[in-house]
């Protein structure tokens, strides 16, 4: 079977559309993002979160969720200001204080059956300039007081997307030459075409583009590689599989019984990669933002699934006190495939955002092993997870290697290779 | 003792600013109700609601609240379109359903020691064109969800308080006749005139002025008259007193231990009339707006407690039908004494918040009594309340009586008089 290749979708769907009006680009992304993103079932409640600033947006998905048979859309927003706020004169002690009450609450509404969106468009730097001691602190306190609510979306027991809302304070980071309203109409451009919003007919668009990752990823569990080749400039890397690894892309079925597509945009496969079984060297291929420092032209060697040598054109020191953070920060836990052709690689732009940054290009991630990319990983304990390859970590943190100019070849068990991926796009 | 008149008090809080700028009269109420309002503890989280039109003066109080040692300030904005949007687009058998889990959470915060601000400014007639039975339903609904966090509240349990920001729905209600941006500048400047924030200092301003109400409530309370008489154009009217009534005014020491003014403004003391003893004849002297509804010149006579008679120049039918809601709606459940001289009344506007008007001019109260009001009311059952004279209903509807026009005297049991107001204003 032959599988339309991203590129041509990709071409369809960058479509100019100097006719459509913002407010209608606006109304597309809430349709596609609670119709197919969410996959809202009538009669189900939605919690939302947003910033302050994606008022517009937030307003256009309640509609459309309540258009959709929504009971009832509660919305949360968070002002970033009163995040400032809140390190500049709060006292020092307070900084393990959480809102463990509200935590409760939302996975009681979890519980009760609830869906949950979530509008991206944060300041990617907002805290860099607060005492890291606070933030990491206060981090902690909301990691522990939401678990009881983040295990409802992380086991994807209900059915949950994020997209996003260009915000001042991210599109002044993104175009930091414009003036802040042409930073924020250029960013608004950005998450439309890359949403795949600026099309006839976004929502089948989108259902097409699922059903095209979701081939991917069953395409390649049936192939069951061994091992990925990565051949390009600076690239030379053999990522041997994890036993049992599970390839994923696109949409998701919740434990609830309704599809949904957790991330908008996505255009990733992804799997775990071996923790033992990773030779060779890689060069990243575009700058990795990492705790607000900026890391460029990462050149590693691993051995044995770990890093042995690293090095970098700028954040040099921050890579290497990264990949010291514990046993498993110098080795992978997540190996991704994006095209060259992904709408989010053709904008050629940083966005400083995981949720679009990491649907640019191929790239493998340090650290942390999803175990739902793991054949019922869901049901083993760690023991059994790292039996199989999977590793772990504090840390997972993606960087790209992908670009036009690499080549993937998979490996099956007795070395033979079959052609994936040729100058970034795959074959076939 | 002579205790300083509140024509004083108001003369030197309506000192003109010129030179203080908005940012800082924005900044003043954010102190004034962070510190003196809500009396908010070091160390104590702060639950806030808010309209999102009302983010600038919910900033400045996050920041006061953090200085004040708040441990952690939540947020919870809501957006008036969301709400218009559920109403027109929300499934007909939705409306039932309320955010239990969210106000669980709530309560779960207060039982943890939160204190809780709210940030009035709400459209007066958002809802006047929804359907009245969606708009009931979720009434109740929300009523019954959010009941086991509102006895914190009305138990005074926790401190808490209510201010007021000028939202553009609201101001356009209040100066139909203004472009919006003149109209929300009219309506913020006469919130910080009847807030008592256009003073030198509005912290010692604010407790001197809870002061005198709370000395003015004492002093009723000692002289524990019986019937309350007043005279004026189209009035002569005798409130009699329930037994072991007890008059309240300015702030309150909540069960935390903590004392805080729960509405600001706030210029009433007030009290529960006898449901039986209230004899003759009295005039509104400002209009009434009852559920989208502005009635006008109400005129009405009592007879052993109960409305005998009633008109109205406008509005006379809702009037009539209001009374005729159940037994308790045609007799009196407060009855509160403002001096004409109130910042509120002086502004000459009619606010359509009740925050406001209800601090504008003496006022009488047709519906449910407030058992708070009863010497050791919160014990005591409701036939035991009712045998004091406290009346039941299920409406509270607050309407103005008070003028430059009118003489109040406090009759004792014997038939003596005391003059206590002459010309709407106090004597001694």
């Amino acid at each position: 079977m032959t599988i339309p290749s991203a590129i041509e979708q990709s071409e369809t769907s960058t479509k100019p559309s100097a006719e459509t009006s913002f407010a209608e680009r606006l109304d597309r992304l809430a349709s596609v993002a609670v119709n197919v993103g969410l996959g809202l079932a009538p009669g189900q409640e939605l919690v939302m979160t947003a910033s302050t600033d994606a008022i517009p947006l937030a307003r256009r998905i309640t509609e459309q969720a309540y258009r959709a048979g929504a009971s009832l859309v509660t919305t949360f927003y968070t002002d970033e200001e009163a995040t400032l706020a809140r390190f500049r004169y709060a006292p020092e002690e307070s900084f393990e204080r959480a809102p463990g009450w509200l935590f409760n609450g939302i996975a009681e509404a979890f519980r009760g059956g609830s869906a949950r969106l979530a509008i991206a468009g944060a300041d990617p730097a907002l805290l860099a300039n607060e005492d890291p001691q606070k933030v990491a602190r206060a981090n902690v306190a909301n990691s522990k007081a939401y678990r009881p609510a983040l295990e409802y979306i992380t086991r994807h027991e209900i059915n949950w997307t994020i997209v996003a809302a260009a915000t001042p304070a991210w599109a002044r980071r993104v175009f930091p030459n414009e003036p802040e309203n042409i930073a924020v109409t250029k960013l608004w451009d950005a998450i439309f075409a890359t949403t795949r919003i600026d099309v006839p007919d976004p929502v089948s668009n989108w259902r097409e583009h699922d059903a095209q990752l979701r081939r991917r990823a069953a395409l390649l569990n049936e192939r069951r590689f061994a091992t990925l080749h990565f051949r390009g400039p600076g690239t030379d890397l053999r990522v041997g599989l994890a036993d049992d690894h599970l390839w994923m892309g696109g949409g998701t079925k919740a434990h609830n019984g309704l599809d949904c597509i957790p991330n908008m945009p996505t255009e990733e496969v992804f799997t775990t990669p071996h923790k033992d079984r990773v030779e060779g060297y890689v060069t990243s291929t575009k700058p990795l933002s990492y705790q607000g420092t900026l890391i460029e032209n990462i050149a590693v060697r691993f051995e044995g699934g770990a890093i042995t040598e690293a090095r970098a054109t700028q954040g040099e020191t921050v890579l290497r006190r990264m990949i010291e953070t514990d046993a498993g920060a110098r080795r992978l836990g997540e190996v991704a495939l994006v095209p060259n052709s992904s709408p989010i690689a053709r904008s050629g732009l940083l966005f400083l955002n995981t949720l679009f940054d990491e649907n640019a290009a191929s790239h493998i991630a340090l650290g942390q092993a999803y175990s739902t990319c793991i054949r019922g990983g869901d049901t083993l304990d760690s023991a059994q997870l790292a039996a199989k390859g999977a590793n772990e970590s504090l840390i997972h943190v993606d960087w790209m290697i992908g670009s036009g100019s690499i080549d993937l070849d998979g490996l099956h068990v007795d070395g033979t290779a079959e052609p994936l991926m040729r100058s970034g796009e795959w074959v076939g």
